[in-house]
């Protein structure tokens, strides 16, 4: 046990920031046991010292000036601002200074977390990032190491928590999107600004984190499609329970073999997967990851994927590791690309459909949109026809094919003068087809 | 990146061992990456030299000298064999000749991990032990470390897939328990003896490490309050399932207020839980684990918990990070007993009963078996009579007691004349009463 603290600075204090004011002061007898040594708070940046916060900050600790608190000697610095500036620049300066890092930045991870893991390297420091996604959740540690002596195949999950919220809200109420938006919002699941979350970056930027550990390759956001919830219909929700179903968005990261050898697919977008599957009773603002591998099978990992405190919870986690790496002299796991995959575009990777089409009810207008499928080699798993009036709906759900080949298929059905409207297209998953 | 190899001594080459071997071989060039060193088997110690086994192991490398193995100077030391002995002396000598350890061996750890860990503090050496409980599920390392900063108030698991594919046999089928047994031993989910499953040892035992790891106290076998499922009948079963809920042996761990202060509380038994719960959906040989902690809130863990590939791949996920520490000449995190709570005993730990009573059909049974609770100052949460005849059968659910009292209550009610039989007696879980 060492008597010298281990000195840590907090960057921000607002809902996370606030938690881990706490639980630093109440859990500080087991932090020095499990740490080894005495965990000091010796202060807190903050944008503006008279602002409203969870928690009291200590006398003293509270400072506009985090460029000068990053710089000042600390042994751990943790960042709990999000977003790209100033938190990156704060960063790479704390890592400069000798300082490791435990993050909760997302966004900034995996717009430039090359950048962040070569400074760490350079200074020879931890750069943890646990809560970065799905909140408490224990994922990025059992991929890095629990795993480590597995190949995973596929990380399926979902990780974002205000738009599980919506899509459940959709489900169980066969409310529209905007109404449940705006419940979500007036809730407090959903921000003023919905857009990170409802357009799918905020789940894009963890697809990319989870590829990269999963599958030892750099996978940066904009490596990942991405398509929000914003245009999912009360129409598509009940289709899907038509089909036993449901909506979910999820973040998909595959080891897919590619052209030139096995490649990474990371997609973010809404799919139906069946309600049997286990992700499908992940409820409200929960998150789940389901990870595939070799080994060890198909695991889940399930729990409170945001929230100040059980964020803060994940962020205590990787200091506890980090701060016993200091009192060792030594690192943690660091990033690892050795595998250095390439990136599947959308179009190359494969899916399935499902389209629900208002056509005339006529005979010959099956086998017409049957055909309309077969142009582009793309085999039909299910028809289901129903008959309405002069209309008929069609359902059509595909075998995998690649996504280039299904969204031309539905490009083309739009275009037959028999089919009056395409009113659903959604991607299928979770299901052994 | 080293050039000079880790290298590896494997100690039994069972179904466990054997998928160890197959996973060094075909993964070794990403186990050299992640380790940064080649990870090199140099023997395998077996019983018998000519037993048929699930894998070729190479030329020169079976040995039943399993002693001079441990003692010819390899870096780590995996132990597969499961048992007390020799598994003990092995480990214990592979640790003074200076190797780490990666074990599987959960009795052994549960019956006398002071042991092992002292030697490992002596010796300076890693002693890790992933795959002893619930096999693939990533459980120990999120215990130990990802919650590191957290105040883990339970964990809740079914850790045991033999009891959990006979108990899923039983509710689904409606088969009793000799029935359920005969088939999960048909199509290889039990073993020929087997009482270490059923009758609760081996959850036993898998309970008493995460108790010690959630609660940072020495916890053993012996501590563990355990109650198998051989009593369990199909009439308990069916009775679970007038309440909505589902049989299942659960490992439940808490950190509870003792007569003198935190205190922890470790048991396994049979018990009723609501179909609603996540733990309810656990199918066949399935393993999960809940875990609550103060910060993250609920967590679930989710997986295989058993068979040659999934514990071979804890195993690997512990090879790398006990090679890596080699490497960089330290150690990962070590047993921890800080906290050194007392162990509440079964009596004493506040559960709740549903018991089923047959009882003559006349006025004032229901008045006269209320007043055996009450005489215990146990509280009834609900009751439901229905009339059969001559008989009815009252169905009772208490609100939380201590067993000792709700153990009484049992014991007194089949002395009463008016009860004809006590037909079904079960702890009910995990629902917020």
């Amino acid at each position: 046990m060492s008597a010298t603290p281990v000195r840590v600075a907090l960057l921000g204090c607002g809902s996370v920031g606030s938690q881990v004011v706490r639980l630093l002061r109440e859990q500080s007898a087991d932090l020095e046991a499990r740490v080894g040594a005495p965990v000091e708070l010796v202060g807190v940046a903050v944008r503006r010292l008279d602002a409203r916060r969870e928690v009291e900050v200590p006398e003293g600790l509270l400072t506009t000036d985090a460029a000068g608190l990053v710089a000042s000697g600390v042994d751990v610095v943790v960042e709990v601002i999000g977003g790209i500036e100033p938190a990156r620049s704060l960063i790479l300066s704390a890592l400069e200074h000798g300082a490791s890092v435990v993050t909760a930045n997302k966004a900034l991870l995996a717009e430039d977390g090359a950048t962040l893991f070569a400074a760490a390297d350079k200074a020879g420091r931890d750069l943890y990032f646990e809560a970065s996604v799905a909140g408490a959740i224990p994922i990025l540690r059992p991929l890095r190491e629990s795993l480590a002596g597995d190949r995973v195949r596929r990380v399926l999950g979902i990780v974002n928590g205000t738009t599980n919220f919506i899509l459940d809200k959709m489900d169980t109420s066969g409310a529209g999107f905007t109404e449940a938006l705006e419940e979500a919002q007036a809730l407090g699941y959903a921000e003023a600004d919905p857009t990170a979350d409802v357009e799918g970056f905020d789940a894009a930027a963890k697809a990319a984190i989870l590829a990269s550990l999963a599958f030892h390759t750099r996978v940066v956001a904009t490596d990942v499609h991405r398509e929000g919830i914003s245009e999912v219909s009360a129409a598509d929700v009940a289709s899907a329970r038509q089909m036993g179903s449901v909506v979910k968005l999820l973040a998909i990261c595959d080891l897919v073999e590619g052209p030139d050898g096995p490649a990474v697919s990371a997609r973010v977008h809404p799919a139906m997967i069946p309600r049997s599957h286990p992700l499908a009773s992940v409820r409200e603002a929960y998150n789940a990851v389901f990870v595939e591998s070799d080994a060890a099978g198909q695991l889940m990992f399930y729990g409170p994927g945001a929230g100040g405190s059980p964020t803060a919870s994940a962020v205590l986690g990787d200091l506890v590791t980090v701060a016993r790496n200091r009192l060792q002299d030594v690192r943690g796991v660091g990033e690892s690309t050795y595998a250095d995959l390439g990136v599947l575009p959308m179009g190359a990777t494969t899916t399935r459909y499902h389209v629900a089409i208002d056509v005339e009810d006529k005979a010959g207008v099956l086998a017409a949109v049957a055909q309309e499928f077969a142009k582009q080699d793309v085999s039909i798993q299910t028809v289901r026809q129903q008959g309405r009036g002069e209309d008929a709906q069609l359902v059509v759900v595909s075998h995998r094919a690649t996504d280039e080949a299904l969204s031309a298929t539905v490009a083309a059905l739009r275009e037959m003068s028999e089919v009056r409207e395409v009113t659903s297209v959604m991607r299928v998953e979770g299901d052994s087809e």
